[in-house]
Protein backbone atom coordinates (compact mmCIF):
# COMPACT_ATOMS: atom_id res chain seq x y z
CA UNK A 1 0.00 0.00 0.00
CA UNK A 2 1.17 3.10 -1.26
CA UNK A 3 -0.12 6.72 0.11
CA UNK A 4 1.06 10.48 0.53
CA UNK A 5 0.88 12.83 3.30
CA UNK A 6 1.27 16.33 3.42
CA UNK A 7 -0.52 17.66 6.42
CA UNK A 8 1.17 17.40 10.05
CA UNK A 9 -2.19 16.66 11.76
CA UNK A 10 -2.72 13.69 9.76
CA UNK A 11 -3.31 10.65 12.25
CA UNK A 12 -0.56 8.69 10.56
CA UNK A 13 2.14 11.27 11.84
CA UNK A 14 0.80 11.81 15.28
CA UNK A 15 1.20 7.69 15.57
CA UNK A 16 4.57 8.17 14.37
CA UNK A 17 5.80 10.50 16.45
CA UNK A 18 4.23 8.84 19.26
CA UNK A 19 6.95 6.09 18.82
CA UNK A 20 9.40 8.60 20.08
CA UNK A 21 7.86 8.33 23.68
CA UNK A 22 8.40 4.64 25.93
CA UNK A 23 4.95 4.37 27.02
CA UNK A 24 3.62 4.21 23.01
CA UNK A 25 6.56 2.12 21.52
CA UNK A 26 5.34 -0.48 24.37
CA UNK A 27 2.00 -0.63 23.92
CA UNK A 28 2.42 -0.61 19.90
CA UNK A 29 5.28 -3.09 19.65
CA UNK A 30 6.83 -0.68 17.50
CA UNK A 31 9.77 1.37 16.70
CA UNK A 32 11.35 4.19 14.51
CA UNK A 33 14.71 3.69 12.82
CA UNK A 34 15.70 6.06 10.16
CA UNK A 35 18.49 6.30 7.58
CA UNK A 36 19.40 4.74 4.42
CA UNK A 37 22.48 3.03 5.62
CA UNK A 38 20.83 1.82 8.98
CA UNK A 39 17.41 0.58 6.97
CA UNK A 40 19.70 -1.75 4.15
CA UNK A 41 21.58 -3.12 6.94
CA UNK A 42 18.27 -3.85 8.68
CA UNK A 43 16.92 -5.58 5.36
CA UNK A 44 20.05 -7.57 4.62
CA UNK A 45 19.57 -8.75 8.32
CA UNK A 46 16.13 -9.61 7.74
CA UNK A 47 14.40 -7.03 9.26
CA UNK A 48 11.82 -5.54 6.91
CA UNK A 49 10.05 -2.44 8.29
CA UNK A 50 6.26 -2.44 8.41
CA UNK A 51 5.77 0.83 7.29
CA UNK A 52 8.42 2.87 5.10
CA UNK A 53 8.49 6.72 5.51
CA UNK A 54 10.23 8.41 2.72
CA UNK A 55 10.61 12.38 2.24
CA UNK A 56 9.87 13.60 -1.07
CA UNK A 57 12.34 15.59 -3.44
CA UNK A 58 14.52 13.22 -1.75
CA UNK A 59 17.90 12.02 -4.34
CA UNK A 60 17.53 8.33 -5.62
CA UNK A 61 19.34 5.94 -4.89
CA UNK A 62 19.75 2.13 -5.92
CA UNK A 63 19.68 0.86 -2.09
CA UNK A 64 16.10 3.00 -1.50
CA UNK A 65 14.53 1.12 -4.63
CA UNK A 66 15.71 -1.99 -3.63
CA UNK A 67 14.24 -1.26 0.05
CA UNK A 68 10.87 0.30 -1.66
CA UNK A 69 10.27 -2.96 -3.58
CA UNK A 70 11.01 -5.18 -0.60
CA UNK A 71 8.52 -3.13 1.55
CA UNK A 72 6.06 -3.70 -1.07
CA UNK A 73 6.74 -7.23 -1.83
CA UNK A 74 6.04 -8.29 1.83
CA UNK A 75 2.90 -6.37 2.08
CA UNK A 76 4.24 -3.22 4.16
CA UNK A 77 2.97 0.14 3.86
CA UNK A 78 5.35 3.09 2.12
CA UNK A 79 4.27 6.49 3.04
CA UNK A 80 5.83 9.76 1.58
CA UNK A 81 5.49 13.02 3.14
CA UNK A 82 7.50 16.21 2.92
CA UNK A 83 11.31 16.90 4.87
CA UNK A 84 9.08 18.98 7.11
CA UNK A 85 6.47 16.32 8.52
CA UNK A 86 9.54 13.51 8.60
CA UNK A 87 11.63 16.06 10.44
CA UNK A 88 9.29 16.29 12.99
CA UNK A 89 8.64 12.58 12.63
CA UNK A 90 12.45 11.75 14.05
CA UNK A 91 12.43 14.65 15.86
CA UNK A 92 15.73 15.59 14.09
CA UNK A 93 16.64 19.14 12.46
CA UNK A 94 18.14 17.53 9.27
CA UNK A 95 16.29 14.18 9.12
CA UNK A 96 17.85 11.23 7.03
CA UNK A 97 15.20 10.60 3.44
CA UNK A 98 14.03 7.49 4.88
CA UNK A 99 12.64 5.84 8.19
CA UNK A 100 10.94 3.09 8.95
CA UNK A 101 8.42 1.33 11.90
CA UNK A 102 9.72 -1.91 12.93
CA UNK A 103 8.61 -4.57 15.42
CA UNK A 104 9.98 -4.91 18.42
CA UNK A 105 12.06 -8.17 18.68
CA UNK A 106 11.58 -10.52 21.62
CA UNK A 107 14.22 -9.93 24.27
CA UNK A 108 13.47 -12.65 26.69
CA UNK A 109 16.94 -14.25 28.27
CA UNK A 110 15.02 -17.75 26.35
CA UNK A 111 15.90 -15.75 22.91
CA UNK A 112 19.37 -15.79 23.45
CA UNK A 113 21.21 -18.27 21.50
CA UNK A 114 24.56 -18.32 23.79
CA UNK A 115 26.60 -20.37 21.99
CA UNK A 116 26.38 -17.45 18.51
CA UNK A 117 29.45 -16.40 20.03
CA UNK A 118 32.49 -16.43 22.38
CA UNK A 119 31.75 -12.43 23.68
CA UNK A 120 28.06 -10.66 25.12
CA UNK A 121 28.16 -7.49 26.32
CA UNK A 122 25.81 -6.96 29.91
CA UNK A 123 24.94 -3.78 31.25
CA UNK A 124 23.44 -2.93 34.22
CA UNK A 125 21.30 -0.13 35.07
CA UNK A 126 22.74 1.59 32.46
CA UNK A 127 20.86 4.61 31.52
CA UNK A 128 21.87 6.67 29.27
CA UNK A 129 20.56 5.25 25.64
CA UNK A 130 23.61 7.10 23.72
CA UNK A 131 25.82 4.91 25.71
CA UNK A 132 23.14 1.70 25.31
CA UNK A 133 23.34 2.16 21.43
CA UNK A 134 27.00 2.56 21.71
CA UNK A 135 27.43 -0.86 22.99
CA UNK A 136 25.38 -2.17 20.56
CA UNK A 137 27.54 -0.68 18.08
CA UNK A 138 31.02 -2.02 19.89
CA UNK A 139 29.38 -5.34 20.35
CA UNK A 140 28.95 -5.46 16.55
CA UNK A 141 32.52 -4.51 16.15
CA UNK A 142 34.05 -7.55 18.32
CA UNK A 143 31.43 -9.83 17.11
CA UNK A 144 29.44 -10.23 19.90
CA UNK A 145 26.51 -11.97 19.93
CA UNK A 146 23.95 -9.46 21.62
CA UNK A 147 23.69 -7.45 24.72
CA UNK A 148 22.39 -8.34 27.94
CA UNK A 149 20.54 -5.09 29.52
CA UNK A 150 20.10 -6.23 33.58
CA UNK A 151 17.68 -4.31 35.85
CA UNK A 152 16.23 -0.96 35.15
CA UNK A 153 17.94 -0.06 31.39
CA UNK A 154 17.25 2.89 28.71
CA UNK A 155 14.81 1.52 25.88
CA UNK A 156 17.03 -0.27 23.26
CA UNK A 157 14.23 0.60 20.90
CA UNK A 158 14.22 4.39 21.45
CA UNK A 159 15.05 6.79 19.16
CA UNK A 160 18.45 7.81 20.68
CA UNK A 161 19.48 4.24 21.02
CA UNK A 162 18.93 2.83 17.60
CA UNK A 163 20.32 6.29 16.12
CA UNK A 164 23.30 5.57 18.05
CA UNK A 165 23.25 1.96 17.38
CA UNK A 166 24.17 2.34 13.89
CA UNK A 167 21.98 -0.65 12.44
CA UNK A 168 23.33 -2.80 15.49
CA UNK A 169 20.16 -3.10 17.39
CA UNK A 170 19.55 -5.63 13.62
CA UNK A 171 22.72 -7.13 14.04
CA UNK A 172 23.19 -8.09 17.99
CA UNK A 173 20.43 -9.82 19.76
CA UNK A 174 19.40 -7.86 22.39
CA UNK A 175 17.37 -9.49 26.17
CA UNK A 176 16.18 -7.84 28.82
CA UNK A 177 16.31 -9.07 32.24
CA UNK A 178 16.59 -8.85 36.50
CA UNK A 179 19.85 -9.92 37.90
CA UNK A 180 17.20 -12.36 39.73
CA UNK A 181 17.02 -14.04 36.74
CA UNK A 182 20.18 -13.26 34.75
CA UNK A 183 21.99 -15.42 37.17
CA UNK A 184 20.13 -18.71 36.85
CA UNK A 185 19.87 -18.39 33.13
CA UNK A 186 23.66 -17.85 32.71
CA UNK A 187 24.12 -21.12 35.21
CA UNK A 188 21.85 -23.21 33.00
CA UNK A 189 24.70 -23.60 30.04
CA UNK A 190 28.82 -22.51 29.96
CA UNK A 191 29.63 -18.78 30.77
CA UNK A 192 32.24 -16.54 32.40
CA UNK A 193 30.65 -13.77 33.89
CA UNK A 194 33.74 -10.14 33.87
CA UNK A 195 33.35 -7.05 35.43
CA UNK A 196 35.84 -4.34 35.64
CA UNK A 197 36.56 -3.98 39.47
CA UNK A 198 38.73 -2.77 42.23
CA UNK A 199 37.64 -5.76 44.32
CA UNK A 200 40.70 -9.03 44.26
CA UNK A 201 40.95 -8.04 40.79
CA UNK A 202 43.44 -9.18 38.42
CA UNK A 203 44.96 -6.98 35.59
CA UNK A 204 42.72 -6.83 32.71
CA UNK A 205 45.50 -7.40 30.13
CA UNK A 206 45.67 -11.04 29.52
CA UNK A 207 43.15 -11.89 31.99
CA UNK A 208 42.36 -15.35 31.95
CA UNK A 209 38.88 -14.82 29.45
CA UNK A 210 36.94 -18.18 28.28
CA UNK A 211 34.30 -18.04 26.30
CA UNK A 212 31.65 -17.62 25.98
CA UNK A 213 32.99 -14.66 27.71
CA UNK A 214 29.79 -11.82 29.14
CA UNK A 215 31.50 -8.92 29.67
CA UNK A 216 29.62 -6.93 32.79
CA UNK A 217 29.48 -2.68 33.13
CA UNK A 218 27.49 -0.98 35.96
CA UNK A 219 25.37 2.08 35.85
CA UNK A 220 26.72 5.38 35.25
CA UNK A 221 27.36 6.91 38.46
CA UNK A 222 26.75 4.19 40.83
CA UNK A 223 28.82 1.61 38.83
CA UNK A 224 28.00 -2.56 39.58
CA UNK A 225 26.31 -3.11 43.14
CA UNK A 226 28.48 -5.34 45.50
CA UNK A 227 27.21 -8.27 45.07
CA UNK A 228 27.06 -8.25 41.27
CA UNK A 229 30.45 -8.27 41.44
CA UNK A 230 31.26 -10.45 43.92
CA UNK A 231 29.09 -13.18 41.76
CA UNK A 232 31.73 -12.60 38.81
CA UNK A 233 33.99 -15.22 37.99
CA UNK A 234 36.79 -13.02 36.94
CA UNK A 235 37.00 -9.63 38.01
CA UNK A 236 39.15 -7.70 36.64
CA UNK A 237 41.15 -4.04 37.25
CA UNK A 238 42.00 -1.21 34.36
CA UNK A 239 45.05 1.38 34.84
CA UNK A 240 43.58 4.55 35.98
CA UNK A 241 46.57 6.92 35.67
CA UNK A 242 44.84 10.16 36.43
CA UNK A 243 42.57 11.72 39.35
CA UNK A 244 39.40 10.32 38.51
CA UNK A 245 39.09 6.50 38.87
CA UNK A 246 36.85 5.90 36.36
CA UNK A 247 35.63 5.55 32.86
CA UNK A 248 32.66 6.46 30.40
CA UNK A 249 30.49 2.90 31.26
CA UNK A 250 30.38 2.61 27.08
CA UNK A 251 33.81 3.09 26.82
CA UNK A 252 35.21 0.52 29.76
CA UNK A 253 32.94 -2.04 28.03
CA UNK A 254 34.55 -1.58 24.77
CA UNK A 255 38.45 -1.89 25.89
CA UNK A 256 37.30 -4.69 28.05
CA UNK A 257 35.33 -6.28 24.85
CA UNK A 258 38.57 -5.90 23.04
CA UNK A 259 40.77 -7.38 25.03
CA UNK A 260 38.60 -10.37 25.66
CA UNK A 261 38.50 -10.91 21.68
CA UNK A 262 42.50 -10.63 21.68
CA UNK A 263 42.74 -13.20 24.78
CA UNK A 264 39.84 -15.53 22.94
CA UNK A 265 41.38 -15.29 19.46
CA UNK A 266 45.03 -16.16 20.73
CA UNK A 267 43.94 -19.66 21.65
CA UNK B 1 31.15 39.16 48.34
CA UNK B 2 27.69 37.27 49.04
CA UNK B 3 24.33 37.41 48.15
CA UNK B 4 20.81 35.66 47.43
CA UNK B 5 18.81 35.39 44.40
CA UNK B 6 15.03 34.96 44.82
CA UNK B 7 13.75 35.96 41.08
CA UNK B 8 14.06 33.98 37.73
CA UNK B 9 14.27 37.44 36.31
CA UNK B 10 17.20 38.67 38.16
CA UNK B 11 20.04 39.70 35.18
CA UNK B 12 22.76 37.30 37.55
CA UNK B 13 20.26 34.42 36.58
CA UNK B 14 19.67 35.71 32.82
CA UNK B 15 23.75 36.36 32.40
CA UNK B 16 24.41 32.79 33.94
CA UNK B 17 21.73 30.73 31.40
CA UNK B 18 23.50 32.76 28.58
CA UNK B 19 26.67 30.98 29.48
CA UNK B 20 25.15 27.81 28.12
CA UNK B 21 24.84 29.41 24.84
CA UNK B 22 28.18 29.18 22.94
CA UNK B 23 27.98 32.80 21.55
CA UNK B 24 28.19 34.19 24.73
CA UNK B 25 31.02 32.36 26.62
CA UNK B 26 33.12 33.03 23.27
CA UNK B 27 32.27 36.80 23.90
CA UNK B 28 32.64 36.39 28.14
CA UNK B 29 35.62 33.83 27.93
CA UNK B 30 33.34 31.98 30.94
CA UNK B 31 31.63 28.84 31.07
CA UNK B 32 29.66 26.72 33.61
CA UNK B 33 30.43 23.10 35.62
CA UNK B 34 28.13 22.06 37.87
CA UNK B 35 28.55 19.56 40.71
CA UNK B 36 30.33 19.18 44.23
CA UNK B 37 32.95 16.47 42.93
CA UNK B 38 33.48 18.40 39.68
CA UNK B 39 33.59 21.38 41.57
CA UNK B 40 36.41 19.93 44.22
CA UNK B 41 37.80 18.46 41.31
CA UNK B 42 38.60 21.75 40.06
CA UNK B 43 39.59 23.56 43.32
CA UNK B 44 42.25 20.55 44.01
CA UNK B 45 43.89 20.89 40.41
CA UNK B 46 44.15 24.74 41.26
CA UNK B 47 40.95 25.95 39.33
CA UNK B 48 38.70 27.94 41.46
CA UNK B 49 35.19 29.80 40.24
CA UNK B 50 34.71 33.08 39.93
CA UNK B 51 31.19 32.64 41.16
CA UNK B 52 29.50 29.92 43.07
CA UNK B 53 26.20 29.21 42.52
CA UNK B 54 24.93 27.01 45.50
CA UNK B 55 21.10 26.04 46.15
CA UNK B 56 19.11 27.04 49.18
CA UNK B 57 18.44 24.05 51.17
CA UNK B 58 21.14 22.06 50.12
CA UNK B 59 22.67 19.43 52.09
CA UNK B 60 25.78 20.35 54.31
CA UNK B 61 28.74 18.90 52.99
CA UNK B 62 32.46 19.82 54.39
CA UNK B 63 33.67 19.62 50.52
CA UNK B 64 30.98 22.52 49.76
CA UNK B 65 32.17 24.25 52.84
CA UNK B 66 35.90 24.05 51.40
CA UNK B 67 34.98 25.65 48.04
CA UNK B 68 32.86 27.91 49.75
CA UNK B 69 35.77 29.48 51.87
CA UNK B 70 38.46 29.05 48.71
CA UNK B 71 36.24 31.08 46.23
CA UNK B 72 35.47 33.49 49.74
CA UNK B 73 39.22 33.83 50.28
CA UNK B 74 40.17 34.56 46.35
CA UNK B 75 37.58 37.16 46.62
CA UNK B 76 35.26 35.50 44.36
CA UNK B 77 31.14 35.86 44.35
CA UNK B 78 28.86 33.70 46.01
CA UNK B 79 25.34 33.34 44.98
CA UNK B 80 22.52 31.07 46.78
CA UNK B 81 19.76 30.75 45.28
CA UNK B 82 16.53 28.53 44.77
CA UNK B 83 16.60 25.03 43.36
CA UNK B 84 14.20 25.91 40.40
CA UNK B 85 16.24 28.41 39.75
CA UNK B 86 19.39 26.50 40.05
CA UNK B 87 17.60 24.13 37.41
CA UNK B 88 17.04 26.89 34.67
CA UNK B 89 20.57 27.69 35.07
CA UNK B 90 22.00 24.02 34.57
CA UNK B 91 19.17 23.13 32.43
CA UNK B 92 18.90 19.76 34.29
CA UNK B 93 15.72 18.73 35.81
CA UNK B 94 17.55 17.52 39.01
CA UNK B 95 20.52 19.78 39.16
CA UNK B 96 23.44 19.48 41.38
CA UNK B 97 23.41 21.48 44.26
CA UNK B 98 25.93 24.11 43.12
CA UNK B 99 27.64 25.34 40.37
CA UNK B 100 30.36 27.47 39.38
CA UNK B 101 31.62 30.32 36.54
CA UNK B 102 35.08 29.23 35.46
CA UNK B 103 37.49 31.46 33.17
CA UNK B 104 38.06 29.54 29.98
CA UNK B 105 41.69 28.68 29.48
CA UNK B 106 44.60 29.33 27.36
CA UNK B 107 43.61 27.12 24.37
CA UNK B 108 46.46 27.89 21.78
CA UNK B 109 48.83 24.63 21.09
CA UNK B 110 51.32 27.22 22.47
CA UNK B 111 49.87 26.87 26.16
CA UNK B 112 50.81 22.80 25.75
CA UNK B 113 53.76 21.60 27.36
CA UNK B 114 54.19 17.82 25.14
CA UNK B 115 56.84 16.94 27.76
CA UNK B 116 53.96 16.35 30.50
CA UNK B 117 52.80 13.20 28.92
CA UNK B 118 53.80 10.32 26.50
CA UNK B 119 50.22 10.22 25.35
CA UNK B 120 48.04 13.12 23.95
CA UNK B 121 44.81 12.82 22.19
CA UNK B 122 43.63 14.40 19.16
CA UNK B 123 40.21 14.87 17.41
CA UNK B 124 39.39 16.11 14.33
CA UNK B 125 36.07 17.65 13.50
CA UNK B 126 34.47 15.89 16.66
CA UNK B 127 30.71 17.17 16.55
CA UNK B 128 29.19 15.99 19.53
CA UNK B 129 30.16 17.05 22.97
CA UNK B 130 29.03 14.17 24.77
CA UNK B 131 31.85 12.37 22.83
CA UNK B 132 34.46 15.76 23.27
CA UNK B 133 33.67 15.25 27.03
CA UNK B 134 34.35 11.07 27.43
CA UNK B 135 37.15 12.14 25.59
CA UNK B 136 38.44 14.25 27.93
CA UNK B 137 37.56 11.46 30.58
CA UNK B 138 39.36 8.90 28.72
CA UNK B 139 42.62 11.01 28.46
CA UNK B 140 42.44 11.74 32.24
CA UNK B 141 41.74 7.66 32.96
CA UNK B 142 44.94 7.00 30.38
CA UNK B 143 47.46 9.78 32.18
CA UNK B 144 47.34 11.60 28.78
CA UNK B 145 48.82 14.99 28.96
CA UNK B 146 45.57 16.29 27.10
CA UNK B 147 42.83 17.22 23.93
CA UNK B 148 44.08 18.63 20.77
CA UNK B 149 40.64 19.60 18.66
CA UNK B 150 41.48 20.07 15.05
CA UNK B 151 39.45 21.56 12.71
CA UNK B 152 35.79 22.52 13.66
CA UNK B 153 35.14 20.33 16.90
CA UNK B 154 32.30 21.27 19.36
CA UNK B 155 32.93 23.42 22.11
CA UNK B 156 35.03 21.62 25.09
CA UNK B 157 33.44 24.25 27.62
CA UNK B 158 29.77 23.58 26.62
CA UNK B 159 27.81 22.19 29.66
CA UNK B 160 27.28 19.24 28.03
CA UNK B 161 31.61 18.52 27.47
CA UNK B 162 32.24 19.74 30.60
CA UNK B 163 29.27 17.45 32.23
CA UNK B 164 30.62 14.43 30.07
CA UNK B 165 34.30 14.87 31.07
CA UNK B 166 33.70 14.03 34.42
CA UNK B 167 35.86 17.07 35.64
CA UNK B 168 38.38 15.82 33.29
CA UNK B 169 38.02 19.37 31.32
CA UNK B 170 40.11 20.42 34.57
CA UNK B 171 42.73 18.11 34.46
CA UNK B 172 43.88 17.73 30.73
CA UNK B 173 45.43 20.11 28.80
CA UNK B 174 42.93 21.47 25.64
CA UNK B 175 44.05 22.75 22.26
CA UNK B 176 42.05 24.12 19.40
CA UNK B 177 43.85 24.46 16.20
CA UNK B 178 43.29 24.18 12.29
CA UNK B 179 45.45 21.13 10.93
CA UNK B 180 47.59 23.28 8.95
CA UNK B 181 48.91 24.82 11.99
CA UNK B 182 48.68 21.44 13.87
CA UNK B 183 51.22 19.37 11.77
CA UNK B 184 53.85 22.57 12.11
CA UNK B 185 53.79 22.66 15.25
CA UNK B 186 54.27 18.39 15.64
CA UNK B 187 56.89 18.66 13.94
CA UNK B 188 58.74 21.64 16.06
CA UNK B 189 59.23 18.58 18.30
CA UNK B 190 58.96 14.82 18.76
CA UNK B 191 55.88 13.45 18.08
CA UNK B 192 54.15 10.55 16.57
CA UNK B 193 51.13 10.84 14.91
CA UNK B 194 48.99 7.72 15.04
CA UNK B 195 45.30 7.02 13.58
CA UNK B 196 43.22 3.79 13.35
CA UNK B 197 42.86 3.50 9.46
CA UNK B 198 42.24 0.46 6.68
CA UNK B 199 45.09 2.12 4.88
CA UNK B 200 47.99 0.83 4.70
CA UNK B 201 47.94 -0.29 8.31
CA UNK B 202 49.35 -2.83 10.87
CA UNK B 203 47.76 -4.56 13.30
CA UNK B 204 46.89 -2.03 16.33
CA UNK B 205 47.68 -4.57 19.09
CA UNK B 206 51.50 -4.37 19.74
CA UNK B 207 52.00 -1.35 17.29
CA UNK B 208 55.63 0.47 17.83
CA UNK B 209 53.72 3.31 19.43
CA UNK B 210 56.09 5.41 20.79
CA UNK B 211 56.63 8.23 23.24
CA UNK B 212 55.07 10.95 23.16
CA UNK B 213 51.93 9.29 21.19
CA UNK B 214 49.50 11.88 19.65
CA UNK B 215 46.64 9.50 18.80
CA UNK B 216 44.28 10.94 15.98
CA UNK B 217 40.54 10.30 15.41
CA UNK B 218 38.23 11.47 12.64
CA UNK B 219 34.84 12.87 12.68
CA UNK B 220 31.90 10.94 13.79
CA UNK B 221 30.29 10.01 10.73
CA UNK B 222 32.87 10.71 8.08
CA UNK B 223 36.19 9.79 9.70
CA UNK B 224 39.63 11.33 9.12
CA UNK B 225 40.07 13.18 5.46
CA UNK B 226 42.79 11.15 3.56
CA UNK B 227 45.13 13.26 3.50
CA UNK B 228 45.26 13.61 7.31
CA UNK B 229 45.50 9.69 7.70
CA UNK B 230 48.62 9.77 5.17
CA UNK B 231 50.09 12.45 7.43
CA UNK B 232 50.37 10.32 10.13
CA UNK B 233 53.82 8.37 10.82
CA UNK B 234 51.54 5.13 11.93
CA UNK B 235 48.29 3.74 10.97
CA UNK B 236 47.10 0.76 12.75
CA UNK B 237 43.64 -1.08 12.15
CA UNK B 238 41.45 -2.54 14.40
CA UNK B 239 39.65 -5.89 14.40
CA UNK B 240 36.48 -5.27 13.03
CA UNK B 241 34.16 -8.64 13.48
CA UNK B 242 30.79 -7.20 12.40
CA UNK B 243 28.70 -5.40 9.53
CA UNK B 244 29.72 -2.11 10.48
CA UNK B 245 33.38 -0.89 9.92
CA UNK B 246 33.12 1.34 12.49
CA UNK B 247 33.27 2.21 16.10
CA UNK B 248 32.07 5.27 17.91
CA UNK B 249 34.54 7.44 17.81
CA UNK B 250 35.17 8.22 21.19
CA UNK B 251 35.31 4.31 21.94
CA UNK B 252 37.54 4.09 18.83
CA UNK B 253 39.83 6.42 20.58
CA UNK B 254 40.07 4.59 23.73
CA UNK B 255 40.64 1.27 22.66
CA UNK B 256 43.74 2.95 20.96
CA UNK B 257 44.77 4.47 24.24
CA UNK B 258 44.89 1.82 26.51
CA UNK B 259 46.87 -0.04 24.05
CA UNK B 260 49.43 2.99 23.64
CA UNK B 261 49.23 3.08 27.25
CA UNK B 262 49.62 -0.83 27.40
CA UNK B 263 52.85 -0.60 24.47
CA UNK B 264 54.31 2.75 25.93
CA UNK B 265 54.40 1.44 29.74
CA UNK B 266 56.03 -2.23 28.68
CA UNK B 267 59.08 -0.16 27.45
Amino acid sequence: MRREITGFSNPTVKYLRSLRDKKHRKREQRFLAEGLRLLTDARECGHLPQMLVMATGRDPHPLLDALESAVDAAGGEIIETTPDILAKITGKDNPQAVAGVFAEFDTSLAALDRTRSGIWLVAQALRDPGNLGTMLRTGDAVGAGGLILIDDCADPFSVEAVRASMGAIFTQQVAQARWDDFLPWLGEGSGQLVAASLRDAVPYRGAPYTAPCFVLVGNESRGLPEEYELACDLRVTMPMRGRADSLNAAVAGAVLAYEVLDGLERR
